[in-house]
């Protein structure tokens, strides 16, 4: 199969986006990798990292057809609104940070990419801009009028699906309900089947309570809630195991035979997910009509400009893309 | 220093409880290790077992002063109340595994033992009995006195205390006040001091929500409870990081340089000890007036007198028990 395109955005301009694109252009990717950004803040970060990457600009009327080598790198150049400095945030440059983004997920959806690859923004100086936008996730999931999107990270060996996310941890019961339950389970099943091409996943599903609710002593949603949930779903053919408490579920002897944990939120699920993948672990959006990946880490910019960086997650981001994608012709 | 006393409870006798204090009776100990438990119940798991370990009565008129050797066991015989098979719980013989727990509390006020080291017990057959218990912990906290202790879960490398335990979900946010953080801070530092021997411990702190509550985007626990009760605290000189998020606190940077991590709930802080520390993990109970350890896991009553059982936490329950009581004399 030819090589696909694959869109790439550095995110936030004050922060080690641009840099961790530019240090991964040091090595050729096995993909046509396209950078959605600014070519004058690549080239201004690349002097000052020290780093000697030629960057190649490409318009959506001539895509190439063939990776980068190595030592160099695609760029869609999309300007900046104010000069960029490492480390210093300016709420100038949100538009520019979601153009790009714009421009990766239409290209997605018109077929001119196979899949996006995201580094980090920085909600915060997006909102201070007066543009409403609570993150990567959800501006894609509007963008492609999707309802309900999940939050999935991965690392070798294990991937952590959550239920809920950036919720209060007080909020985090009542959002467990069935019907959120069951959409999400779906979207996992849909998607560890269509995009990670695994015929019948098996998914470890966590208790809400400590010791999975010890049969109602210590909580009754398991029994009320998620129980019958999974039964129902069980009986369309999933395979669901649990719920399971969740300092059990996470041991050598659970985790060696499934391919999934459904969490039930995010402080469950995610420690022993970045305990373990430190470094090189990825951000995955479930039940988008698109691909999108993400590193799992935020803008970091005191380290920006510093060349201090692991460019690990992203590597996997990358990588996680391009098996999610594996098999598919690209249209465009 | 000659060699300590220590209590060592068997627990269930139908659990898997007896069979771990038979099967580490095969090495010889560094301590004088003192099973309170039958003697017939021994007896019998060994020969189901096929381990020929000699059972060495002792009573409490005549302590032995050096350890047993290799094949051999102290054992302060205490009756059972029922004939016990393996696997099979009896509520008649609740009465007898409050009695071998009384034993070896009372020893540790009186100084006969150094310290004490359970095996699981079942929660459910003691209640079936007619009788309140909710476990081990708070068994000794009544025996002793004592009015709040604390569960710590340690493994080579991690120790995770925890601000609440044994609650449902939705009911931790309103358990986390300052009186409690600041009563659990307490005794977690004095205990890493008194009993772990680290002069000046450094704590790193989890927040309660994700992302430790953003800025009070996610929850405001962190900045009206949490925050507050570590500055005063701090300005007491104890050395407290935090509130940190818990997805990025169980990272190695920042485990790498603290002796404790305090979690507020069960199933943020137990996932990646337990994962970490698989099948050689402790529970220490801190705030006690004595030294008590105990195995990380339940009684696994379909595995008591099969012989597929791993014995490491057991093995680091002793060792973590003879550590904390290093360098002191013991009476009696």
């Amino acid at each position: 199969m030819s090589p696909r395109r694959f869109a790439l955005t550095p995110g936030e301009p004050a922060g080690i986006g641009p840099d961790l694109c530019l240090l991964l252009a040091r090595q050729a990717q096995p993909q046509v990798l396209i950078a959605i950004a600014s070519r004058t803040l690549l080239a201004e970060r690349a002097a000052q990292l020290g780093l000697a990457i030629e960057l190649l600009p490409v318009t959506p009327d001539a895509w190439p057809n063939a990776p980068a080598a190595a030592g160099r790198l695609y760029v869609w150049d999309t300007p900046l609104r104010a000069a960029a400095q490492a480390g210093r945030l300016d709420p100038a440059n949100a538009a520019y940070v979601l153009e790009t983004l714009n421009r990766a997920g239409q290209g997605c959806l018109a077929g001119d990419f196979a899949g996006m690859i995201t580094a980090p923004v920085h909600k915060g100086v997006i909102n201070e801009a007066g543009i409403p936008f609570s993150g990567h996730t959800e501006f894609l999931a509007e963008l492609t009028g999707t309802q309900q999107v999940v939050m999935m990270l991965a690392t070798a060996g294990l991937r952590v699906a959550l239920v809920t996310t950036h919720l209060p941890l007080r909020a985090v019961a009542d959002a467990i309900t069935a019907e959120r339950l069951e959409r999400v389970t779906r979207i996992l099943q849909a998607d560890l089947v269509g995009k990670f091409g695994i015929a019948r996943p098996r998914i470890l599903v966590c208790g809400l309570n400590p010791h999975a609710g010890e049969g109602g002593h210590l909580g009754r949603e398991e029994i009320e809630v998620i129980e019958p949930t999974l039964e129902r779903l069980r009986g369309e053919g999933l395979q669901l195991v649990g719920p399971l408490p969740a300092d059990t579920l996470f041991t050598p002897r659970h985790l060696e035979d499934c391919d999934a944990v459904l969490a039930m939120y995010h402080d469950q699920g995610l420690p022993v997910l970045k305990y373990k993948g430190f470094g090189a672990a990825v951000n995955v959006t479930l039940g988008l009509p698109i691909v999108r990946t993400s590193v799992d880490h935020g803008t970091a910019l005191d380290l920006a400009g510093s060349g201090r960086i692991d460019t690990g997650s992203l590597q996997v981001a990358l990588e996680t893309a391009y098996q999610m994608t594996a098999g598919r012709p690209q249209g465009g």
